[in-house]
This record gives C-alpha cells, structure tokens and sequence, in this order.
C-alpha cells in the first residue's frame, strides 16, 4: 500500500523532505511533490483551504494535500490569519509587532492546514490542524523564517527564531498538523476509508 | 446604441441606481445588474479585480463589469488594501484606527476599481480607478457605511461618515471611478473599441 502516490503541491524540496520524515514509514502514501500554481482565495482559512485543495485535485486527478499558515493575533479576531503573508512582506516582522502596539493582548495562534482530497470530484476534502498557541513580540533571534522571531510560543521563553530547530520541529504548528495527518490515515479511520478505495478500484480494474 | 446591455454584477440595488445616476445618458450601454457569486483572490489589487472580471465575463458571456473597493494605509505598505473587509468585520471602524497606533503615519488611499470585460475571452480586462487621499482617524460621525467614519478625506475636516452625501458623492473613490469609467466610454478610444466590436457583431451576423 506505501506505493499509492499521494501528491504534495510544493515547489520546496526541503518542504517535501521534512513532511516525508514526520511521516515517517507507516504512512501508507509514497509523497511526492509537484509545483502547481493554485489559486488563493479569501475568506475564512478553513473554506481557502478547502477551495485550493479541490482546485489542486481537479488538476493532479489522484490524491493530493495541500498546506496553508495562518497566523492569527486574538486582538484582531484572528487577522491577519490567511493573510499574513502579505502583511510579512509589507511590514517585515518588526512591523507586525507594531500592528498591535494599540492592543493590551499579544496573543496569538499559529495555524498550519494540511488539505486532502482523494482526487474524486464528490469526495469530501478532509483538513488537518496544528495549533501552537504564543505572543508576539519584538523580533528576536535569527530571521530564519518568514515571522519565525516575533512568535514565541506558550511556555517557552524564545522565539521561533530562537529556538533549536530540533525543538521547534516539535512544537510547530506545522509539525502538529502533519502529525495529524499521519495519525488519520495510520489509524482505524483513514485505513478503513483507503481500504474502501482500494476495493471500489480493484472492482472497477475487474469490471 | 444605448440598449447595448452591460452587466454590473451587484446584488445591491441602491448601487446599481448610484452607478447608472453618475454613468449618466452619453453612456453607451444600458446598465443591469446580476447577482453572482464571484470568488475573491489574494494579491494586489488589480490582479484580483482582473480576474474577478474574468471569471465573470465566463458566467455572463457578455459585457460585464465587477466593482472593488481598497482601503490602503500608508504605513502599512497599502494593506489592508483589498483585504480591508476582512478587517472592517473583525476590528470594526475603531479597530482599525487603532491598527495605527504604533505608526506615525496616518495617511491612507480609498480606491475603487472597475473592472470591464467584453465578455470575449480573449479581450483584455480594462480597469478604472478612482482614488481619494484621506487620513484615518478617530470614528466621527453617523456609522452610515463601513469605515466612512475613519477616513477623512485630504482637505475636509469630515469624516465620509459626516459628509453630506452630496459632498462625499463627488469626491469620493467610487465616483471617481464610475466617472473614469464613463469619460472612456464616451471618449474616442471607448468608442472605437465598441464601433470595431459592433462591425465584428455585424460581420459574424451576416456570415
């Protein structure tokens, strides 16, 4: 069954291969990437990630995950959330900590989706979470990655950019939401909806 | 001429007659408006109205135009720009004054685009701005639309929210690009554009 492919829509490389080592080997997919241009939608993040995930399938035909950030300030109800982006890249990230210099509450949450649609038009595409609480504050640490130095996650007292990867990777939003999607199809669910699959293809190759 | 129909894709009557009042007799088409749901892309502003058009020129297969609205805060790099709803929603008009509390610069662009499609398409989508330089400041005035009670336009001491509306109506970002809109369509170049696609109507009419 590890032979099935299962399409990563990235142009990242590194991307690809640090979601296939969180995976790890009881996966039942063999990922591979596949640089697409997908449209992004507005809205809310849920429904813009389901909408791109289903754009993806239509255009790879076989199962397919798509992965979408959000970084979510409680004081501005969520926002910038799917947008942040382009508030990164418009403001850096000492800019975005000055977003909420008119606000008493830093918080905010991470939120990393992986989408996955089996390919078929009908079926339901399924959405898998990762949530890292944290505040935002002044950057600090190494700009390695995008906001990476103004979001210090609960309970620690460094940065995303502060921290050693080898403890960021286990407390990532991103980390979390591929765990989750790791869990689903190595557990009784998603090894009964892929099994289901199976028999539905192998009766259509013999009809 | 005049009966040429152009469709305005608003589920919002009252703009369908603000819009037809400005566009005024000369204007070469009869104005109806559709309602469709049109999706809404990220990116900057003219690339999200350009395709909203498109997609529109698909449904309606005639001529069409779709409507944006940006508000853009200068200290922010132009955001939140096309995302500013979005915002407007979740922070309400105060909420977003206080999104400048940490900036010196409280200066900020309205802009209205329209987006005009034949409905052929392979014809490109022309775009009509109208932008009005404002300030953002303190609520002030009825909360009669939006974030009008936060801009104050440059050389008024009113908000949009206390405008008389016959002020605001000749000054702000949307009639300004109604009357752009409307000055090309009853110039030269707007009317040659549509006398060569009446002779491709005829010609295609007669083979």
């Amino acid at each position: 069954m590890s032979s099935r492919p299962l399409v990563f829509v990235t142009g990242n490389a590194k991307k690809l291969e640090e979601v296939v080592a969180i995976l790890g080997d009881t996966f039942p997919f063999k990922v591979v990437s596949q640089k697409i241009d997908l449209p992004e939608y507005q809205g809310e993040a849920d429904e813009i990630s389901r909408k791109k995930c289903q754009v993806a399938a239509e255009i790879v035909k076989a199962p397919v995950i798509v992965e979408d950030t959000c970084l979510c300030f409680n004081a501005l109800g969520g926002l910038p959330g799917p947008y942040i982006k382009w508030f990164l890249d418009k403001l850096g990230p000492g800019g975005l900590t000055k977003l909420l210099a008119g606000f008493e509450d830093k918080s905010a949450e991470a939120v990393c989706t992986f989408a996955y649609s089996s390919g078929e038009p009908n079926d339901e595409v399924l959405l898998f979470h990762g949530r890292t609480q944290g505040t935002i504050v002044e950057p600090r640490g190494e700009h390695k990655f995008g906001w990476d130095p103004i979001f210090q996650p609960k309970g620690y007292d460094q940065t995303y950019g502060q921290l050693e990867r080898s403890i960021k990777n286990t407390i990532s939003h991103r980390f979390k939401a591929v765990d989750a999607l790791r869990d689903y199809f190595t557990g009784e669910e998603g090894r009964a909806l892929l099994s289901k699959k199976l028999k539905v293809e192998h009766n259509n190759e013999k009809a």
